[in-house]
């Protein structure tokens, strides 16, 4: 049995380098149930409650397909219009009452902090989807967990590594939690390069030196990708803004295609995303023509959202040790070929 | 073979005091399943068709888990927009067309009676979840059930008891139909709290009176509540007023906190209310400094409303003497210690 | 293993004779199953993404319990609102990412060839749920399988048949792909029957023609009907037309009941329908005083479609050989019995 077990995931700031290494080996254990080698009915009979109060298409599916992967059934509810909390129900109601309903809980709030309120009512874990401005940690968790994977490749660790982040680094959440768990990690080169309107906010940026790693600070995308072993590009956070015009001066300003990977990057520099991509001719931050590059791992990193997320739901749950005896085979087509 | 059997539940007054019972013999059979003692896959394979063409996230999921806790699968339909009642298409056609894709279907609608004309064209047992202002069987039978259960800690039943009904009596559906089911037993006491612009409607006051119940009848919350055993209160139902404005009037009109219930209460008056419950600071109906006192009801009725509704699943589907045939151990960390 | 294991179905010109027979015969043996005589979990652990960027609540519906009629998890997303789509994401994007989630993907959308445009970027089978003014191809098969059904009846086969399309030819894309899909088999009568400024286009027209079948074009409805085997009446697509009152002048044009069809059609003369029919006075293109008429069809054609649905997610995972290794007795009340 784990720390994990009946217990929240509700913020990165929890997680230590030991938690976070007990959950990567887990993830990768899941790794043949999601590739489709074989199946496990370790959660056959089991609830989740997808609680989507905001909407998030991809990532309420991804909880969703994680907890049906382990063999479980999914209830969801999407919007807030017909909740009860627009009736003036309290966050401790709700959860009081929809938490019979389940075995665990992903939540996703436009609020900060609401999912941590929500989860004192909760008679089950609660794992945070995403509380508005304030966190996402199992982004930040297949974040770092692509980061280490992709790294390995190249012999290398997070240990020591190079990291260059783009874009929009004040409304990009991902980065944020991202920074903060490598801060945990020890002699990270830091490159931020963003317009100045939109830097990287200064607790983050005071958390990473206080952690002791190098940063550089930059307006420029040439000329500063050189070193980089990651580069972690983002999308304008549009819906942030104050104004769609305040937005759009900043769309289209850092753009990465293949000429400019090959003129400006390591051949081997991995390339991140926490996606969706805006591929509209005037933002089109990461180019098409990339696309069959063996660098880009964006598509990896969702892929490994996915074990991150099944990995979560088997430590809160305690099953992590029974995957191999509820194991099946798999009887249909299933895509493990192609890949 | 009961004589829910292939049957629609669309309204208490289909029920007497005996089929009542055989469902609340059936909901206390679920007791182990709900709280993950155990489970059973006695509907492994069977569909669900929650058709909630009036959004409800409470009532919707409740069914959905019930349903997931007998092994069954779910399919769901929120809202009427993208229906086609929308482009004309009356409920007999959209019944005859959904029932061939389930085995069991529960609804709302806004309509009255339209779930009722819906089972007129539905080749599956349909469960009434709500029709807009006529009924709401599930809730009444929740509610029913509660009393019951909780009288028992004091040895005492429902025939003689006394019950304090509270708020807005008016448009509160769920009195209306205990009410009723109040009816069908023996010498009660019921004390009607309410403005007199929101008291209970004349023709439920005559059934009390037709079934030789006593009726009290006041706008006084205080001295009123010394001999209730059952305070049931009721949140006012601001959407179903001509305007907000009106609805203002009467928010915070009758409140319940822990002072004026030890002031004004039996040391062992359950509280209950059907939720959700409007914390917000003008409402506020049923206090928080209520939460963790034993007398408060009102979770413990949520949680029936899941045995209720598992129970009826079982009957209309004719399963309920083989949930122990198809029962399995629960291999994962369950709430079931907490409670 | 067939040609249809791992592919996509995305339009009815990829299907043959042959081809088309394959569909049919595995639709055929999901009758027991979809009559609840039996089951199979012959898809259990396998996930549908069940993607309607457009809502369709009975398409989505159908889609959804035929997978669960076979085994498997659905996980579903209604509308774009939520989706990355909208904040500028490619379909191949969105695609990348929501196929790692499933196995296999029904898909509908508004947009002409969108459907086709995911598949490109989907790691997994994609099924075409209806691509905007495109296609329909689960609908045009359906409709295929119930007249090949239906005239079986009467010891007749498509070819040689005769069949009456009534209404809004224009807009009711049924209507076109059903015509192609009738293009392959020999010497049938159309007789099209539409006000002139709703009749089929030119281009279904000429495929007929060239397929050298005979047709007849008229406005009347009366006196056309005298030598059909199928009557395959629409509904006026009113959401397609450019304003309400143009959709209005059509409304009723066209009406079947059960005085008119005594009058003017064989006594066996099949009545289809794609559903929903719009029962509303003002429209009532067919009457419900047909309902209980032996030759309406209408709702066998929604039986069929979950027929349908369900072969092609056996096919195009390769389980249709597997359905009887898999199959369990249904322990529950069952609808069988009355049909």
């Amino acid at each position: 049995m784990t720390q994990f077990e009946g217990s929240h995931i509700l913020s990165v700031s929890q997680l230590d380098l030991d938690s976070i290494n007990t959950i990567f080996n887990v993830a990768n254990k899941m790794t043949p149930y999601a590739l489709r080698e074989k199946r496990t009915k370790v959660l056959e009979g089991a609830i989740l409650g997808n609680l989507f109060f905001e909407p998030s298409t991809r990532t309420r599916v991804s909880f969703g397909c994680a907890f049906n992967l382990l063999g479980g059934h999914v209830r969801e509810t999407t919007g807030m219009a017909s909740s009860s909390l627009s009736k003036g129900e309290s966050l401790y109601d709700t959860a009081r009452v929809l938490s019979t309903y389940s075995d665990v809980i992903a939540m996703r709030h436009p609020d900060a902090y609401s999912v941590k309120e929500f989860a004192e009512g909760s008679r089950v874990p609660v794992i945070n989807g995403g509380d508005g401005p304030n966190e996402h940690p199992t982004q930040a968790l297949l974040d770092l967990f692509t980061i280490k994977k992709e790294l390995s490749h190249s012999g290398m660790g997070i240990d020591g590594m190079h990291i260059a982040m783009v874009g929009d680094l004040k409304y990009g959440r991902t980065v944020h939690s991202l920074s903060r768990l490598l801060c945990m990690h020890k002699d990270i080169k830091f490159t931020l390069i963003s317009p100045t309107e939109l830097s990287m906010p200064d607790y983050v940026i005071a958390d990473i030196e206080n952690a002791g790693h190098k940063i550089t600070i930059t307006e420029q995308l040439e000329g500063n990708l050189h070193h980089a072993d990651i580069l972690y590009l983002t999308r304008i956070q549009e819906e942030r803004f104050p104004s769609q015009e305040e937005a759009n001066k900043y769309r289209g300003k850092f753009r990465l295609n293949h000429n400019i990977y090959t003129q400006h990057c390591k051949s081997n520099t991995v390339i991140m995303h926490p996606l969706p991509r805006d591929s509209r001719a005037q933002a089109n931050e990461l180019d098409n023509d990339l696309n069959s590059h063996p660098s880009l791992a964006i598509f990896r990193q969702a892929d490994n959202g996915l074990l991150i997320r099944m990995a979560l739901f088997a430590l809160t749950l305690g099953v992590e040790d029974q995957l191999e005896k509820y194991e099946c085979p798999v009887n249909w087509y299933s895509r493990k070929a192609d890949r």
